[in-house]
């Protein structure tokens, strides 16, 4: 033993605000806009799909937010969630590095997304909402918002990729244990459902195809708003509160991290753990390295195009300036289903363009050798999606081993595998493939993608 | 808010002993018999199947035993666990009871399996042991002592219950995720499995043929022993983590249990928590009614009778005085597997012949409504062998809100639902039977157990 396993936080060190990175960038990120006008989207654009609360927070400036009493009553049921040193996967590796991981996978759903449902379902509660609608792929996000909206007495209502509804019926259990209604999408219950069965009654489905339902729901009752799990700017501020909390725990330490890695689908989490060290960093306290970890048959921030996009297939949401592979680009069908994203969140694509972080692609059989050899050495099974920050901090390490540098990593185990184990044994019986992204298909994913 | 919502300990207060409650008990438990000259069993009749020091532990009459820091190193990973106070639950029934649960789901393969699987694993490797063989039902202990295994580099083999290895196909996945071979039982590995696929090529298999297959191998190999998941005293022993780190928690709550109430299959995790407290209380210090719950379907201490019985169906075992349904009872196909044990952990038999605790019994349903409850107000989805305590816990703060009692109920919360989730969708789509165990099966199945 060198020194503690966990850092453990008592609840009374649960932050009370949310972090706002935007008011200490150089400069703003750019403005969503208006696909017909083109002009900056006003709050009252998005009225129909958000409450005032997180409008508010979505366009705000300033520097906190604070967390409403009623949030952190909740948050308490998990947070603050524990930071680790990962001392038997150093001994494994033989590394002099120092890693460190903050782990996400206590939250009741297993994952970081209940950070940001539960706040949305407080707001919408608090002005009278009485439904919230959303999609979800492999169901991370909309067990979260089920979760949350039992907390809250709100109904819940959850648009699910039809390919996952059939192939991951756990979550969707989950999710009517909580009391959400779930249907696979598309579905017969929005018009655009309807017309993609029309044209293909098999249609496996896609989240696009989702989003149109979810929102499609949302704006036809007034009682009902609509509720994303990633990508923007007042997501990633409630995510904040993971960073925060590192922060606390790597002092308790005694450590400043050298290198802050996390993985990267609509950017999230990533967003809210390097978000509140990326403040430090501006405000030269420490100086860590920021790196995205994506995965190789989706590399949005290392070989997609800065450019103004739709958020959605269907081209419904207004144009976000973001590393894009094109709004119908569909990836392959990794295992990693919360990276499965064409786009990535405004607010760290304008980070990234900053020079503020770098990023890196990896393919998902050395994220899953990551994945095992985590599990066998530290006990947690990493889901798929942070299996690609685990397989950087694994990289890191092993060059630390050869310079001999003893290096502080710090990554973001945003959540476990349980539902997700079919694919660890699709790895294990060495069926599984990487899906690098070929250049033709990059190039044609491109070609709608006007140019910035 | 009335208080905190939960209560953490820091790694450095992990208990650095184990508590041995035959130390305080007024008498001795009667010993286990060998089944040939109805003698107590030594030590050397059970070297072939467990290391010395685990065989030590099983017949020590000292009140302590220290955790090696090996163990701790490892115990550390998840250890110490939260205690929670389940305000909105409480909130949710309108009782002025205080209810608090000891989560156990923290652990990596998410029940409290791993505090026996863990120190298991250290012993045989200690003694030169290079694998461990074990059956498993739903899987619980089965991924726990993979777990283990991993973490001491031991070889792991699990026969697993066939019906269970088809049905829950996750379980397996996680126990080859940390390294170990799983084979349906019965299997064509071992003579005992082959014995029954012979005359039954489609046999569902049982937890007594899956522990013939595992005793077999461990048996003709010296390099190779049995490990088991509860029933036996020193499995006991290393669940007393439990409840040692709940006195520390409720003295930081400052309150003081009225009634303990925890679930019984085998035992292990109902001593686990009862055992610390039950010493305080034979020392006068507190006097709270300790309350185990069983499934209707499998009555053991409700309705079983106190004698001496097998512990496995093929009667390998020596005779354990406890009490018992018949060691060829099946009980009904129940989805809290765990609890699905024709007998009782001696220790817990003999506690309850001294009137030490009492004990109720539940049908499923109850459970599954109460689990639902849990889920909607805690957030955490309650595995189905706790929903019977949770089950016990609500009807105890619904009698407190008759009463206008302030009672403080602790219970145990010994793991989640995540891999058993389609219980959960059985419960909700109305298809659940309660499978209360009728009179005449009952005696048909005591009919070869010897009166006391």
């Amino acid at each position: 033993m060198t020194g503690r396993t966990k850092y453990v936080l008592d609840e009374t060190e649960l932050p009370a605000r949310w972090y706002n990175l935007v008011a200490d960038l150089p400069a703003p990120p750019p403005p969503p806009l208006h696909p017909a006008t083109r002009q900056p989207v006003g709050p009252e654009d998005l009225a129909p799909l958000f409450p005032a609360g997180l409008i508010e927070q979505e366009v705000s400036g300033e520097r906190y937010v604070d967390i409403p009493e009623e949030v952190l009553e909740v948050y308490r049921l998990w947070r603050p969630t524990p930071l680790y040193r990962a001392h038997r996967l150093e001994r494994a590796l033989g590394t002099p590095a120092h890693i460190y991981y903050k782990y996400e996978g206590v939250s009741p759903v297993g994952s970081h997304k209940p950070n940001t449902a539960v706040p949305q379902a407080y707001y919408n509660a608090r002005e009278g909402v009485r439904k919230l609608t959303t999609e979800t792929g492999a169901g991370q996000w909309g067990s979260a918002l089920a979760f949350a909206c039992a907390t809250f007495g709100l109904e819940c209502e959850v648009w699910q990729v039809r390919a996952s509804y059939d192939q991951k019926p756990y979550r969707k259990i989950m999710m009517e244990t909580f009391g959400a209604t779930v249907h696979p999408s598309p579905s017969e219950e929005t018009a655009a459902g309807r017309a993609v069965l029309a044209a293909d009654p098999a249609s496996p489905g896609s989240l696009g195809i989702a989003i149109s339902e979810a929102v499609e729901k949302a704006a036809a009752d007034p009682d009902t708003r609509y509720a994303l799990g990633s990508v923007l700017n007042h997501v990633l501020l409630h995510q904040t509160v993971i960073g925060e909390e590192a922060l606390k725990q790597c002092a308790l330490a005694g450590e400043t991290p050298d290198v802050l890695i996390g993985c990267t689908g609509g950017g999230s989490n990533f967003g809210g753990l390097a978000f509140p060290f990326l403040r430090e960093k501006l405000a030269g306290r420490m100086s860590p390295e920021i790196r995205a970890v994506e995965p190789a048959a989706c590399p949005t921030l290392t070989r997609g195009r800065y450019a103004y996009d739709f958020g959605d297939t269907a081209g419904l949401t207004p144009l976000l300036k973001m590393h894009t592979l094109g709004h119908d680009f569909v990836p392959d069908p990794i295992h990693a289903g919360g990276l499965r994203y064409h786009g990535m969140a405004p607010l760290i694509s304008h980070v990234h363009e900053l020079g503020l972080m770098d990023a890196v692609a990896i393919g998902q059989r050395e994220c899953f050798a990551a994945g095992v050899a985590f599990a066998r050495s530290e006990g947690i099974i990493p889901a798929p999606e942070p299996t690609h920050a685990v397989a950087e901090c694994i990289r890191e390490a092993l060059r630390c081993k050869e310079t001999g540098e003893e290096k502080v990593i710090l990554t973001a185990l945003c959540g476990h595998a349980h539902l997700d184990l079919p694919a660890y044994a699709a790895y294990l019986s060495g069926a599984m493939e990487d899906h690098e992204l070929p250049e033709a298909a990059l190039t044609e994913a491109l070609a709608g993608v006007p140019r910035p």
